[in-house]
């Protein structure tokens, strides 16, 4: 079988390996297809060099179909249209015991501490698995992993029917925490800076704001009859982005924290305080999560066919991650991987 | 009847004025003591002259017995003890709207935005009253706004019993806030820096840490078996603090803005994601802090004794802001109106 592994600085190597048996309580999936992430974009930037090393199969975002079944395992049988939720948890930390398991103290990240999906045939434990739909299509099924990441912001949030909604960035997360927030029951506003995304937001059925052209606080204050956004998402990552989500949330707004800042920005403490705001850091996702992302996929609530940009075979790893890295008219790329 | 009006500068002048006859919904008090707020220090610099003016009888912090009654008050007698929570809201804004009064979008805080405590009667909402019980002494009454505020505070944080709670700055508001944390059940430590205030919270009965002599995160991170604090309060207001708020607390923990940031700080945004950190702003109280707060100081969880470092005659206020400014070895200064 082929396997992609990520070999340092912007490249890829394609190995021929021999499937993995499957130990006790594993499994050995053949992936059908596999997403590119941002975080595997900042791998193969070398960014996460230390962490990753250059001698590994990255991915996480896949669908899959069970090919063994190692011993212990139930509920689960050959030939099952799989999804992975990618998290290994140590259930000994002061986290885990609270059962807060996706942010274990000593969580691992299948695909970045550990082999991933980015190969024919993953051999992994088996309770990472999400059964899906027969009938479900396997490149839509690539798509719950980022629809989960949503369905946990979204959670965070705790949103209720009407209430007006502000996501801050219009990438591909971005759009899929709308589309959640939007089925969840929010009125959804996207603030980005592309035309390019600002025109796929459109096509998703999004009002938008373009803070190149108008205040988006100010214009989401006039837009709510002076109430503001009760709910925020800060997915944009920049220095603008942390203003406006201060800025634009109602009083006792809730503001939730998708954007992985690498450096502390200036944050609007008074605001916090004047407004009684609450901000929330959201990581990863639960099995819930999972499970909910299922049903928006199959229920046709996630709009995959406009999201799902580019598809290429493994082999062509290194080209798609090439076609991916800043083009400004990409959303997700997939891989082929059998 | 006399009345100190803030005449800008550093000074007070104190006029004889006609006490003022209650209109409908109205009550007048004779102010017995009213407690000097840090927000009064603020006004007593010139700092909020333009919101304040500098012809106000200013203070909040009072303990009073109803004078006289206008028409349409009910519940309310001649003689009962008062505290007055001096909140004025339109009743017609969005947050209004949704029952959040104390942060009506148009709010008037009663002794900056009008006419406050510092005189001997006062003419004023008989809606922002609480009645106190009768053998309540008036003095640690005064006392019951600032509780009302920790009482706010600690309500925001929703403290669980057992939970590890550490209080950054230990001024009157940290130490009231440790206080009510205490008897909602939190395992509270202070960090502060001040000798004078590590030794009243020491006497107060709190365990306490010296960032000049140790890492406070790391310290809490020791003492709890590699857990963090599940909450937090920042209330110094000081980028030691708002550092220390990120570093201490547990994964979900839940980190409380007491303090308030004319600037914007620099917030490590990373461990919001990364140990899904909540955080929330806390303004001022609504009616049921006001009922806990007296609860508490009637049933002594609240050390009055211990926090009143001085009581000083309305002839004398400036001599009693001059003794509080920059003073190192005080808590809380009263001024006795009548
Ligand atoms: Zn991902
Ligand atoms: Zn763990
Ligand atoms: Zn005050
Ligand atoms: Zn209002």
């Amino acid at each position: 079988m082929k396997a992609a592994y990520y070999s340092g600085d912007k490249s890829f190597t394609i190995k021929e390996d021999q499937p993995k048996e499957p130990g006790p309580g594993d499994a050995r999936i053949k992936i059908a297809y596999c997403g590119i992430c941002g975080t595997d974009l900042h791998v193969y930037h070398g960014s996460m060099d230390a962490r990753v090393t250059t001698n590994r199969v990255i991915g996480h975002e896949c669908s899959a179909v069970v090919d063994a079944i190692g011993p212990g395992v139930e509920g689960l049988a050959v030939g099952d249209p799989v999804v992975v939720r990618p998290l290994s948890h140590c259930g000994e930390c002061a986290a885990c015991k609270k059962g807060y398991i996706h942010v274990c103290q000593n969580l691992k990240f299948l695909g970045l501490d550990t082999e991933g999906a980015m190969q024919e045939m993953w051999t992994l434990p088996a309770h990472t698995l999400h059964k899906v739909p027969a009938e479900m299509r396997l490149d839509y099924a690539a798509l719950i992993e980022p629809t989960a990441v949503a369905c946990h912001d979204v959670g965070r949030a705790k949103i209720k029917e009407g209430e007006d909604v502000l996501v801050i960035g219009g990438g591909p997360i971005g759009l899929l925490v709308a589309m959640v927030a939007r089925q969840a029951g929010g009125n959804v506003v996207i603030s980005e800076v592309s035309d390019y995304r600002l025109e796929v937001a459109e096509k998703l059925g999004f009002q938008t704001l373009d803070p190149r052209k108008v205040n988006v606080a100010e214009e989401m204050w006039k837009r709510t009859g002076d109430k503001g956004a009760e709910v925020v998402f800060e997915v944009s990552g920049s220095k603008p982005g942390i203003e406006t989500m201060t800025e634009a949330a109602a009083v006792r707004g809730r503001i939730v924290m998708v954007a992985i800042f690498a450096n502390k920005p200036e944050v609007d403490m008074f605001k916090f305080f004047w407004r009684e705001l609450e901000l929330m850091g959201a990581r990863v996702y639960e099995a819930a999560d999972y499970e909910k992302a299922i049903e928006l996929v199959v229920n046709g609530d996630i709009d995959c066919e406009t999201l799902i940009t580019d598809i290429q075979e493994l082999e062509d790893i290194t080209k798609a991650f090439q076609a991916l890295d800043g083009n400004a008219t990409a959303m997700k790329s997939l891989i082929k991987c059998s």
